[in-house]
């Protein structure tokens, strides 16, 4: 059944479409406003971000829409990381001890126009493309909107706006200008930027690196890092400072220095991109940002959604799954509190805010992790351990990468409590010596150690419970 | 002598006013523009706050602009907390177990005025009111103002401008809309509004409660505070929620509610306020927020200092304090690069930016311990050990509060990582039943509690170091 509520949905990227999808599904008339062209017509992502991880809690999004099947069609299974070092060698890092747990690279454009196409099966959906927002007027739940095909302006009113515009969000922008609520606003940027190359398969389509891993250069100081596409290449992405070290960004200027620069840290990766400095002048350098605000609504007239409402650093590869997350969690609440939009805004807020701030928080750790722990001895004994525990206690231990990953059933928050806690148990012990861990290591011993480890983190989060005490 | 650079400071505040009476002593030419009128021909301040804290690290501008006794004379000093509980007992808590160590109120408009009539004995000076910043120009190192005698707009050129003007800052606007360089920009505001109130001398001119504390009636979910002024009266401030609880902002609208509400949890405190209710709906109430920003310089053009380049919350009493730190370590920068302003704000921000984000992470937490901490017995049993500990062992202990308050010589951070995790120690270890206070306690105990306290701070502090670890 149709309902008469209209509601105006401001962005069709991917949360955007999943969105309108969902809402379709339950009835309501959604119109979804977008400012670039629909890109099932053209080419629009040359030197933007062309493939995503896709994991856990985007599935659980999926499933609940029911294209579950369609978008592993589009996958392909990274079961762990494949760590190069300064001369070549490569060391594979799984990501789970246990074997049904892996991430998946996907292509974002592929996604995003299959969740736009199961949209538009619904009759009421109506997508509207080359409509660019100017502006927002949450007291009156109206938007003012450029219409790059007419060139005019056009003004939309709705029951409802859902803001899901990404992390440049308009809307987040009329809430900071209105100054008609207190507002907390936070924008955090790296020093590092990005910038993305690529490696080309082979001229028989073949991929000339291993398929199912995310191949990391971890340089400490800066990073490159590639995953797989169906058509037998791989996008990669150098983070860089952009102003210190010897090599940066602002100092990379010339061909000669690029390859100087290649050369001396990403040998085995160069020989694989004869396209390399095609690919580095062309293609922009992106700044790494992570936006924080609330409340992310106004009354029941608006709301953001997705990375307009918490934009993040891509190092956990949980962005999208984080934004098709926040449509689960809106729903659930729908299923409760539907019809009363105010008290639907402010409880889905209420329980997700946590989560999405420490999702934020993660992804930061993670970049120093992914840069430079993991070719530090403790952090590698640390992991080395962590895979035999989930090997052997598989229903008994889940490292924090798990929890935050394929624990899909647990918030980002308590997986971050938790995740941080037992790391901290895992590196005191294997530091003070009350831990070690050796090359072929006992059943027995792992029980012993896994007992340790569950003691100590309950200790770590008992005394972080009274230090966080307000 | 007279230096040949022009400086221009936006704000005559008493940062701007002591920054601008230091750079005249240093022989530049400085001009400052004001908004407001000036405080000396007319008073301003009705229903603002108009009485601050003052104490060890303010001295030390004070000293260094050679005017410590001339500030002195307009102090109160203020020992301790003096804590009303519900039914008006009253606790004495002092802030130090060392009797020299005391904080101050203050008149801001008082000291503010001290320091223009200092700046403009200096014939480079001069200070021009009612000019409003409308923006900065930060790559032409220009600003315009709206002139509101004239009412028209003028543009000052200068070799710098530095930013004192306030939380609201326009030059930190002006980076932010800017968008020319990756501005990180955090604004984070409590729940917790204020409202200034007042207890007015008795008939004779004298005080109506006891002159040298800092007067706190804290009800965990809202306080009120009292600090004395040098006529008789004292400034009160409410710190309530704007919408949550019984009681809150938006909901005392009338008179007879709020008596109520003050018959209710503050009844001594109402005694002597008769002036109650004319107060409160005279005076606005206000929000409580923390900014925190970088970077604070645009090249060698712009600066923000002060609250412009870090608002804090009022708890610990730091603003002002922590504003004049400033202008005394962007001296020391000085010393060293004089004639670079490049360096100098670049230098300046690297060491300083980590203690102002201290302080204002200590002025939240701070928020917590009076309204409520104070009144738990666990806290107060170690608020008791605390002074124990620095009456016997004045040279071997001090507390957080007093590391950030009366330890001029280090910085907030040291003075936050330290203080925290001196606190955590002492907690767990008195939750624990390692260390235990009775009421007369030997000074043999007390050393061995002390000698128990540093260590577990010891193994506190390098577990967190292993937790920090990038």
């Amino acid at each position: 059944m149709i309902k008469q509520q209209n509601i105006l949905i401001i962005g069709a990227g991917p949360c955007g479409s999943l969105l309108a999808l969902r809402l379709a599904q339950r009835g309501y008339k959604v119109s979804v406003y977008e400012q670039r062209p629909d890109l099932r017509k053209e080419n629009l992502d040359s030197g933007r971000s062309i493939n995503l991880a896709f994991s856990n809690r985007g599935n659980k999004a999926m499933k609940m829409v029911g294209i579950e099947d369609k978008v592993k069609a589009l996958c392909i299974p990274m079961n762990g990381r494949m760590l190069h070092d300064i001369d070549g060698n490569t060391i594979f890092s799984p990501y789970s001890g246990r074997e049904h747990e892996y991430i998946n690279s996907i292509s974002r454009g592929k996604l995003n126009a299959l969740l736009l196409d199961e949209a538009e099966k619904h009759e009421n959906v109506n997508i509207f493309f080359n409509r660019k927002c100017k502006l927002v007027d949450f007291e009156k739940t109206m938007a003012l909107f450029q219409d790059f095909e007419s060139k005019s302006e056009i003004i939309k009113e709705a029951n409802v706006i859902i803001a899901t515009d990404g992390a440049g969000s308009v809307m987040r922008q009329s809430y900071y200008m209105g100054k008609k609520f207190l507002f907390n606003f936070s924008q955090q940027y790296l020093n590092h930027g990005y910038k993305e190359l690529s490696i080309l398969p082979t001229e028989t389509g073949d991929y000339k690196a291993y398929k199912n891993a995310l191949h990391i250069w971890g340089r400490d100081a800066f990073m490159l890092i590639a995953l797989p596409n169906l058509d037998g290449s791989f996008t990669v992405t150098l983070f860089l400072s952009y102003d210190e070290g010897t090599y940066n960004f602002n100092n990379l200027t010339k061909k000669e220095r690029v390859i100087e620069f290649f050369t001396t840290y990403f040998k085995d990766a160069l020989e694989l991109m004869p396209n390399l400095v095609d690919d580095f002048f062309k293609n922009p350098t992106s700044s790494l940002g992570t936006v924080k605000c609330s409340p992310w609504h106004y009354k029941g007239n608006t709301l953001l959604m997705g990375d307009a409402a918490h934009a993040i650093v891509p190092f956990y590869g949980q962005g999208m799954n984080a934004a098709f997350e926040d449509v689960v969690e809106f729903d659930k609440v729908l299923d409760t509190f539907d019809g009363d939009w105010e008290t639907v805004f402010k409880t889905y807020e209420a329980s997700r805010k946590k989560d999405t701030d420490a999702i934020a928080d993660l992804a930061i750790d993670n970049f120093y992790e992914m840069k430079g722990h993991v070719n530090q001895t403790i952090f590698r004994e640390k992991r080395t351990l962590e895979m035999e525990l989930e090997k052997h206690f598989p229903e008994a231990y889940s490292s924090k990468y798990s929890l935050v990953t394929f624990n899909e059933h647990i918030g980002y928050r308590e997986a971050m409590l938790r995740g941080r806690a037992q790391d901290r148990a895992i590196l005191h012990m294997l530091s003070d010596g009350t831990i070690s861990i050796s090359s072929d290591m006992k059943k027995d011993e792992l029980k012993l150690i896994l007992e340790k480890v569950k003691n100590e983190t309950e200790v770590i989060l008992k005394e972080d419970n009274l230090s966080m005490l307000k």
